[in-house]
Formats: C-alpha cells, structure tokens, sequence
C-alpha cells in the first residue's frame, strides 16, 4: 500500500468484459494507485483466488486494494481496505472486525453524516447515469452537498468518463471511481491512463494558478 | 456454546416458510444444541441482523451458532463457528482467519481427507435426494465410507426425516442435520421434538445393549 491513499482515479474491476486481473492490471500499468475488486455472484472460493491474483499485482506496483462488500475476502486476500455500501455489512460492525481501510458509498448527506466516525473515504454517486449498479443520480450539485458536508475524501461515482471528468473533479471531490469507463473499454490501460493523464494536467494547472 | 459440540441433531435455518430466527427458536426450544444460519441470497447488512437476532437464542438455550459460507457474518455475530462447501472460501483460508468450530461440507473421502486437518466436523451427504440445495446423493454408503475413513466427526445432511433418521445414525455418524424436515413443517418445535426423541430413544437403547 502506498504510504499516502491516492484516490484520484480509483478503478473498480468488472468480469463483464475483461477479467477482474486484467482490468487490475491494465489499470496499474498505466499508473492507477487504487484497484477496487467487486465481484458479486462468483463463489467466495473463486472470489479469495481472484483477490490474492489481484494482491500480487497491487503489491508489484505499491497499489491500494480495496475489496468490495465481502470483509472475510478482504482478509482472507490482505487487502488494504473494504468498502461497503448501504446494503452491506454496517460500517460500525466493519470497523469491529476489520483493522483497515474503510470505505463507504453514500448518496446523502446525512448517510455521510452517519459514516464519518468510521469512514475513511465515501464514494459518492451515481453522478450520472450508467449501466452498472448505481441507479439513484444525484448529480454534480448532490456529490457537491456531500463534499461539503464532511472532511472525510469523497469519491464520486457513475458514468464518469473523460467527456464529463473535469467538471466532477470540480466539485472538491479527491478522486473519481470509474468501472465501466476501465473495464469495458477497448484498451482498459489506454483508458486508464487517457483518465489519468486529464486529471493530472488539471492538478497541474491549480499548481500554476496565482494565490 | 455448550462446553461439549452435540451433534446429534444440527438444524439449519431457512427463510422459505418461516422467518430463520423462527426455525431457530423453535429447534432451541425443542431441545436441539446447534443451528446454522444458512442465507444465501440476503444483503450482508440483513444477514447480520438476522444472525445477532439468532446468537441471542443460542445464548438463552446455551446452544451452538455455525453460520454457513460468510465468514464475516460468522465474525460480525460472534457465531462459535463457521460451514463452507466446497465453492466456499477454502478451509486452510477459513482456519487463519477465523477462530472457531470449522465445518465442511464433503461428498467424498477424497474431499474429507483434504479438509481434515482443519475441520471440526463434516457434513456429508446428500444422503437422499432433496429439494434444497444438495444435489448429487451419495447415499447410506457413501456417508459410511466417509465416517470410516475419518476421524472428525460427521453429520450426515440431504432429505433425512422421521422415516429414515434411524438408519441414518447407523451409518456411524456423529448426527443428523435438516433443512426441510424442521424449517418446513407445519410445526417446527414439533418436528424438532419428535426427531430428538428418536435420536435419544435410539441411544438410549445403544446403553442397554449388553456390551
């Protein structure tokens, strides 16, 4: 894990198109600091195999892994860190059990409210439509609500790609999560970096910007 | 927990007719010492409630918790011990992060040998067909070549009931577990009873043999 949690671009993995390892590893050749394995329907066996192959990687390129919902995955792999939704297993009771990285989606101000004490980073959205398993949009303004709301990193989600990346990351967030923008491309690393490069120039140019 | 793993009849819960802490308090009122939590398809955030809800009875009927193939829940509800199958997470896995009573679910000798260093017990079967999840029966013999060949006690599993309870514990096994025939009757303290009454019938009758 790196020694700082960079959440700029935070890449979630998909077995849609690309194997969960191969959309990891496109994602951290081209420079990604933070996977994200989500994986829902596979059996937990398969699921330790998968994260452990991912683990390597992470850990090949000093990366952040994050595994989603399951915390005895998250264990059972060594990952750095879980993340949770509403759905999922209360943060409360992952902070118990589970001596990490905790992340957690929200979609509401006061459901960031309820996290904070545990959370160490929310993942906001969806901001925009998409295709996969967000489907509440809360929009720029609602991820804006929520940065505002809370000193914790917030992460926006859904439908974020190149065309809209910009303006998201105006909104204060500390980085944007992406899955299908990675995982489905054609060039999963082409993508990832094209993102990466966007955001980094951006960084940039606040550097330059007179006080 | 009991001070000492009593087998003899091991109930697993199912949401398909009754509530799980419905078919737990009644096997518990019956009499019966162990029960496993058994939800496949609820969020985790659910199963953890159901499962707290279901460690409180235990305690009151100083029974045993398994809960089956999550072991974060298992964590999350202080259960005394966890089952996987064999797309679960891998036993030697379950054993480094988890401490407590391993159970494993095993169709063959083969399957019993490979999980034995770890396991505390197995359940074997299907023993008959069934409408639950168990599929490929292993029959009466296929249970017998399995506690022959083991030193971990097992529990066979798959559609025993009243009728054949009998020969099934003449197969050598350490007990019996059901799905349908308690967490589907009309009545489940009921069936929970009269099977108990027929293990403890048939021990009592193994004392007075002459030795």
């Amino acid at each position: 894990m790196s020694s700082m949690l960079n959440l700029s671009l935070y890449v979630i993995t998909g077995n849609r198109r690309w194997k969960h390892e191969e959309v990891a590893e496109a994602a951290l050749k081209a420079g990604v600091e933070i996977i994200q394995y989500r994986e829902k329907e596979a059996p937990a066996k398969i699921m330790v195999e998968e994260a452990r192959r991912i683990r390597k990687l992470c850990d090949e390129y000093d990366s952040t892994l994050i595994v989603n919902d399951r915390v005895d995955v998250a264990i059972a792999c060594n990952a750095d860190g879980v993340h949770v939704g509403q759905e999922d297993m209360p943060v409360e009771i992952v902070a118990e059990i589970f001596d990490g990285i905790i992340g957690v989606s929200v979609k509401t101000v006061e459901q960031a409210k309820r996290a904070e004490r545990h959370a160490d980073y929310f993942g906001a959205g969806s901001v925009f439509p998409t295709g996969t398993k967000e489907t509440e949009v809360i929009g720029l303004e609602g991820v804006k609500r929520i940065v505002e709301a809370t000193s914790v990193p917030v992460v926006a989600i859904g439908g974020i790609n190149r065309e809209n990346v910009l303006e998201v990351l105006e909104t204060g967030v500390a980085g944007v999560a992406v899955v299908s923008a990675v995982a489905m491309a054609d060039d999963p690393e082409k993508a990832a970096r094209e993102l990466l490069d966007l955001i980094e120039n951006l960084e940039k140019e606040k550097v330059r910007e007179p006080l």
